[in-house]
């Protein structure tokens, strides 16, 4: 793939946020999926440095973590912002839902709908590469407390659209809090162990249930802003 | 390559340091490349997890910011550390000189002698990726103000060494501190502020003299240790 696509995986500490940058190196359009209102300035300093024509943003979904980078970065480089149909909010210029495509330059996105963490999660699909956000992590999955999360949701989001992808695909998540950077679909299926095949759905629900997390520190910033692409009016 | 060897790029976020995992899918063997004491547990997991055999444990220098944790997973794993031979230090089983090559499975390390961060750096290119320690970061370069470092060394390897490989080879540094987790040679000889190929070495020397930065906070007890690969007797 590398020489096919320009790929960059690029990391806000803060948050644990990974933001991905994507291109195509004849056309020179390119994707940002998650951008972090902190990280704005290095990630349009890396487009303009590639030359890369910014044409989408996408978010995986509405974070509760941190704001999102999308809007003001629309602002700077006029690309259109992509987020799920199921949130009903206007600050978006694509509604997206499951089966769409999106093309920059020779390369497609198949948008796949995967709610439980929140209603509106969604996982983009490129190539042999899945950016799954907070729906799928290392090891690890997004909790299902608020935003519309339900644990029945992710189970099914996960086992049966994720995990149907084929066993070399590589999972790149929205967060990683130990160091990882990817995984793999094959190796997630084993080695999930909230997910893993041998997880059956009344004990993921009760894996779900017993979590007792603390609320994210910046939730009640994020929510409100990123309902407006991250840009408080 | 993704499917040719086993690969992951691993954080540890306090001295935003990168250890590397290779592995051949087929013998199992594996490399691992620049391992911190704060995170053997996460490594070792890993490479039981994966099934993978650890036959090498290479650091690309005796870091001053962070203590290796090479000596520990030797002790847990059997695996041979591999030093440079320049530091002359007797805790390595290999002691590795510029174009060695090291071998697990089907693929091939190659030993590259880049000093000037410190006067044992060395790089490891491995097929179409080159693992640069501190000598080459993204858009910048290790320090070259103690531990033998030297500016012009530093000028030397970057433009005679690493920037003598392919432009699509993929640059894997020992640190990001701005979250970018990797670059190619071809960028970095157009953008790396201090080293692309309009930067003449007496520039070079006078931008590296005028850095003024303070001491890493660990170096009193990180290079002590790391001459004894991270374990004080």
């Amino acid at each position: 793939m590398e020489s096919q696509i320009i790929f960059y995986q690029l990391f806000e500490k803060e948050t644990s946020t990974y933001t991905y940058l994507l291109g195509d190196p004849d056309t020179k359009e390119a994707v940002l999926i998650d951008p972090v209102i902190e990280t704005v300035d290095r990630d349009v300093k890396l487009i303009e440095e590639l030359g890369l024509k910014l044409k989408y943003i996408l978010d995986t979904h509405v974070h509760a973590d941190h704001i999102t980078g999308s809007g003001e970065i629309r602002n700077r480089t006029g690309a259109k912002i992509g987020v799920s149909s199921a949130y009903n909010i206007t600050c978006p210029d694509l509604q997206l839902n499951d089966q769409d495509e999106i093309h920059f330059g020779k390369h497609v996105i198949k948008v796949i709908h995967t709610p439980g963490h929140t209603s509106g999660c969604l996982s983009y699909q490129v190539g042999n590469m899945v950016f799954t956000g907070d729906a799928l992590l290392v090891r690890s999955c997004g909790r299902t407390d608020f935003q519309g999360g339900s644990s029945e949701q992710l189970f099914h989001s996960v086992r049966d659209r994720i995990f149907s992808l084929s066993d070399e695909t590589i999972i790149y998540p929205a967060h990683d809090y130990k160091g990882f950077t990817k995984s793999q679909v094959g190796v997630e299926k084993k080695l999930n162990p909230r997910l893993n095949l041998d997880i059956k759905k009344d004990e993921f629900i009760e894996i779900m249930a017993n979590l007792k997390l603390p609320y994210p520190n910046k939730i009640k910033e994020s929510v409100p802003a990123n309902l407006q692409c991250g840009i408080l009016k």
